[in-house]
């Protein structure tokens, strides 16, 4: 296929308002309960995205487009949100869901033609990327957390479930 | 823990706005793609969980609570949605969230003490379950289908997220 990037925004944008529908008022159980130690809960997951909004996708978009392939990224803390001042997962939700809005409005406004997706920085492990894998990560990012939280919350029914265990293939991974 | 059926009902009451938030709007590309021959697209999930509503969750739930273990289950179709006619999107995210806030009214209706949540019924495939367990295997149904969704979603970027693929599990599921 042909990346497109209205495509791309058109998850980006949605991400937000999925993540609100599925984890808003929910009991705290649903939301603080993760898959075992070292492993993240829903309300974890949220404050890593917004962690991802401040430090990772568009800074990065950025430094690529203004350094090439000169310089590396700047290194990516993956669990800064973990060190993150205690805020309820409602705050945490509004704080992504108006962190993305800018940052969709800073990649439209950065990507003015689509030539600039095809542009190279590099990655400090995998060397040489383009603009649009950038992009792609980010709403494969998206996703690959949406997957992380709907399954760390179906764990917690593992035993519940009783026969049913066999036939919902998500408590077993 | 001790199974909540309000806890329970409070990932049920979500799946359908979480699933509109998802996919309301989406251009097609994402709606229509699968992991390949013979799985479903998110279009199709969709169809899956109202078939769900229609056949298989309540109507269950009130044979097990009338018939105790005497007769097995009408059997399920988890492929009826294969042949149904043809709906947009729209219309079947529309038609899922109206079936679902009737089988919540029934869920709560049928179940009027706690201990109705203890009687047993004969599943056709693994014989002696109890109301609950089918009301958990219900709640983690409806997750493991959001995440099927999004991995799918996902995987139409494999390629394009280039190195990136070694970082995003979901890609290689």
């Amino acid at each position: 296929m042909n990346f497109n990037i209205e495509e791309a925004v058109a998850i980006l944008s949605r991400t937000p308002q999925t993540l609100t529908s599925l984890l808003s008022g929910l009991p705290e159980g649903w939301l603080d309960c993760n898959e075992g130690e070292g492993t993240w809960s829903a309300d974890e997951v949220v404050g890593h995205l917004i962690d991802g909004e401040q430090t990772n996708w568009i800074p990065r978009l950025t430094f690529l487009l203004e350094e090439g392939e000169s310089k590396p990224f700047p290194v990516f803390d993956r669990f800064a949100h973990l060190s993150a001042e205690r805020r309820t997962t409602e705050q945490k939700l509004e704080e992504f869901a108006e962190l993305r809005t800018r940052s969709i409005e800073r990649l439209r406004a950065i990507i003015e033609t689509d030539d600039l997706l095809e542009r190279t920085g590099t990655h400090p492990a995998f060397g040489t990327v383009k603009a649009r894998e950038l992009v792609s990560a980010w709403v494969v990012h998206d996703l690959t957390h949406i997957a992380q939280i709907v399954r760390t919350m179906a764990k917690r029914y593992k035993t519940d479930v009783g026969p049913w265990v066999q036939y919902l293939g998500i408590l077993n991974r």
